[in-house]
């Protein structure tokens, strides 16, 4: 019985949480707008635990651990929130610790995206693989990797910074780091709509709407509309030469494509496949899946879920 | 005794062999020219590995295994060379048994950037790290890569292809892989000297030589040429952010540079090392150590037996 893993999702605009079975299935699942605050997210996220908990018909006996899932930078080891950007005014929070606490369990932490490369490779797209990347294609782009079926990290635990792989050097600054033409400048849902906005053709359909998104964008792309099929094309071409650049490094088995922006389907995904399968150095690296996650929205739960089992397996 | 690994390093222009000590010492080191035909260069191979081991002091009895390196594509596992661009006419080529046929001992191959990428972090500039990078700067951008003290190779064996990082999705035409803006279209030796000659300005002091190498710019660039200085710029700066992409990926504690090209010195790897430490995404990104190969012209050779050592540990 005490085997279901409470996950913890904190987002900068959403919390999320639910009760997670070891094969995965969430048995609950919550969410709720993130409020201002240290103590206040904590306090609407442990609330919002324990509404999952009893949601799927449980109690706090059965959570064998809890799993958390935060954007970086933070200290997977120690279980601390170091200064997340999308978190203002966080410094040094011990989450592990204040959430063992609050549900008598022991609890892990980790980035949203390694955790969520971890989720689709136990239980997603990428089930079966050896070898797995995932990017999620966001606010901004963040990823996770995955190889000989463990997460890899990098020296100080801050590897995987996918969105900062360089498609052109000379292009746009990215916001994220300052640098210059990183992927996340190109497919982000802010470059996007960024992107679409700097160059906006009178003419195009997308004049007539006072503000937009990414989503409006291959809105109005889908609908026809030449501007926004060309702002479009952009995002598709930049996306399958930083996934060609990656895969070209580490030939993985599978890629895996999260995020908002990627609602948009296989309008993205698969001119971004067609890219990778027409320029990537090997054939094996051609033959590489790029794939949509198949957790979809519950990625970001499944993946702070795969946290906490991955530390009950390590204490086992 | 019976511990030293014979060596073959089979390249395009030369032949290598030499009789390595476990420590990664060389007690032979040979080099001759790499004749036309495929019995013709393994009779050559074979007869300077011969050379090697008398060289040393030794005879075939003490040779506890032979390592061979080539540039792919071939198949690691079954030590055959399949069709290697540089040795025309060469193909399923079951270098492995023959070699351990005409040396009596234990044989195996591996791709030469594997290889060099192993004998720098068993015995060069990545002694003691963890997670090392190594790029071959030569007549084209090769690698490898050594993830948690082991070779990684990716879902077929043929991952860690470094030169084929998009730096510029819109940039020269890559001639390693027809793609657009790889690495290797900006900082190989052939494609050093193609940029400089395809805008060679008249009054460039390169304009009054009659054809010029990667090493020329080089020359001319230090000696107070502009127009070499620009294109030298060029490749330092194509090649940091073509690091800074890896690293960004990876966070690897060391990112080893050799071949040809890195005889410019720190004229090539201060720059280059300058744009990583100024954009890579983390601290542990721009902390990371960027250093020319510390086994310099024989890191072929101790490469090749890196891999007849690897051989003789996993069979031990």
């Amino acid at each position: 019985m005490n085997s279901a893993v409470l996950a913890l999702d904190i987002g900068g605009t959403k919390l999320a949480a639910g009760l997670v079975d070891p094969d995965g299935r969430a048995r609950s699942f919550l969410v709720a707008p993130t409020p201002v605050g240290v103590s206040a997210v904590l306090e609407a996220l442990f609330a919002l635990g324990r509404k999952a908990v009893a949601d799927a018909g449980a109690d706090l006996a059965d959570v064998a651990a809890v799993g958390i899932g935060c954007g970086g930078p933070l200290d997977a080891e120690r279980g601390v929130l170091l200064a997340p950007p999308h978190l203002p005014g966080w410094r040094d929070v011990p989450v592990t610790r204040l959430a063992a606490r609050a549900f008598g369990a022991p609890a892990a932490l980790d980035n949203d995206g390694t955790a969520a490369a971890e989720a689709e490779f136990r239980f997603g797209a990428g089930a079966g693989s050896r070898h797995l990347v995932y990017l999620t294609l966001s606010t901004g782009v963040g990823g996770g990797v995955v190889l000989d079926g463990r997460v890899y990290r990098g020296t100080t635990g801050n590897g995987a910074e996918l969105g900062h792989v360089v498609v052109d050097r000379r292009g746009r600054v990215c916001r994220g780091c300052g640098g210059r033409g990183c992927l996340e400048a190109y497919v982000s849902g802010t470059s996007i709509a960024e992107r679409a906005a700097e160059e906006l053709d009178p003419a195009s359909s997308l004049a007539t709407v006072d503000s937009f998104t990414a989503a409006d964008v291959a809105e109005h792309a889908a609908a026809g509309d030449a501007f926004a099929a060309g702002v479009w094309r952009e995002t598709t071409s930049a996306l399958g030469s930083g996934l060609t650049s990656i895969v070209n490094v580490l030939e993985p088995e599978v890629v895996v494509l999260g995020g908002g922006v990627t609602r948009a389907g296989e309008a993205l995904v698969a001119p971004a496949r067609e890219v990778v399968r027409t320029t990537a150095m090997t054939p094996g690296g051609r033959a590489v899946r790029v794939e949509r996650a198949a957790l979809g929205d519950r990625v970001g739960v499944v993946g702070a879920a795969a946290v906490g089992m991955r530390l009950l397996e390590e204490t086992r």
